[in-house]
């Protein structure tokens, strides 16, 4: 059976996120609708990279899913892009190896988190940012972040209701840097825990606020308790930006 | 009676556009409302520099009122914010010379059209773009675009239910220019007839997908006639940016 791979762009405010729920739309609910149509009715079950939020959006989520039915990858995009809702989009669509899975065989992953950390808050961008009202410290919160790149056990950054078997995680890099009127966090990683890059964003934060020094984020990391980590931070101001696949280099 | 002038951001997606309408909510209308509570029940009758349509966008639309009750600038824009809804937001907001009018005394509209010419739809961006899949030639669009610059008769830039008494107008500038993958159109001038600007930019579209000849632009100007110009450009890639009046170096 084909194996393919998506890249999907999607505005996560109208959606419960990623992953189909009980209750209300899920992307992977409208991806698998729009798919069905354009596989002449053929039912498939699509793997996303990761789950996101409810209000978390992305740039480059990579989906995979078998069926019988072939397409080529042109014919899958655009005949999508009819279908999909104005809030999510394909951008890419390729037939991989048939032991390519999203999930599975994902080695690193890219988040964007965007904050307006000045002056009133901003109706044009209020989809996409956490607005506050405190000036945040940048090289305070950039001397904070250098401590958690690297392989550790971030269960102090570890969401309630995940399931993972371990909480060690290795970040490449977290780099915090002022972009006009705000502060914008990236983080590369092999992966996330639930909710981690948000902790982390939030106690990032009360660095910046000067609530905490720098050097706390090493307490944190060691603690192994999420009560000594900082509030989650808001979903909107989240982004997944791309996912990395040793794959991506070799075929279509 | 004090006179007050606001800088206003607001999304247009979800408003009739600027002024009250028999139907639907207007910017106009949650900003009176706000106002009222602000000012302690006493109503008031906001002018804005212009009137936008419907899904058109501002980042410094200006207002100005008068009222009996004295505030200070910050109190109304703080006030203002905690209640307006998440579209719309106060900027700024000073007190002015008693003979200020939002309308009267603008001597000068900035306008930017977001055009986005490659690849598939971007849902983060689908509120604020317009999304074609034809390339655009943006050295014949600004040929086109130094034609337009100047005073001139814009009737054939002119859309229907205009009720302005000449249709002679200045622009100062009219630039076309590419910004990664989006074509940036930004134009400033005196004035602006009903449509104007997204007539014009539907126009240099039509340059830029190479349907017309950039020359073409002063031919139609020189018809006077509408039905010589392009289609109006979609409402959405449309931002007011800025007003400016001769009145903003003195006071507050």
């Amino acid at each position: 059976m084909p194996t393919y791979r998506l890249v999907l762009e999607y505005d996560g405010t109208d959606f419960v996120g990623w992953q189909r729920q009980a209750v209300g739309t899920s992307v992977q609910d409208v991806l698998e609708q729009a798919l069905r149509s354009v596989l002449g009715g053929e039912e498939v079950h699509v793997v996303g990279s990761g789950r996101t939020d409810s209000g978390v959006h992305a740039l480059g989520q990579v989906a995979s899913f078998r069926c019988v039915t072939e397409r080529s990858g042109d014919a899958l995009r655009m005949g999508l892009n009819s279908l999909l809702p104005a809030g999510v989009a394909c951008r890419e669509a390729q037939r991989m190896r048939d032991d390519f899975h999203a999930m599975w065989s994902a080695r690193r992953k890219t988040y964007r988190y965007r904050i307006l950390d000045q002056g009133e808050r901003s109706p044009l961008r209020a989809r996409y940012v956490w607005h506050m009202r405190t000036r945040l410290d940048v090289p305070a919160m950039a001397r904070a972040a250098a401590l958690v790149v690297g392989t550790h056990d971030f269960t102090s950054f570890r969401g309630g209701g995940s399931d993972a078997k371990t909480s060690v995680r290795t970040i490449f890099s977290l780099d915090v840097a002022r972009w006009e009127d705000e502060v914008r966090v990236s983080i590369e990683g092999g992966g996330f825990l639930r909710h981690m890059v948000r902790i982390l964003v939030g106690t990032l934060v009360d660095v910046g606020r000067r609530r905490l020094a720098p050097s706390a984020i090493g307490d944190i990391l060691a603690a192994k308790d999420r009560a000594r980590a900082s509030r989650t931070a808001p979903a909107q101001g989240l982004c997944l930006v791309s996912v990395w696949y040793p794959e991506m280099e070799e075929d279509d």
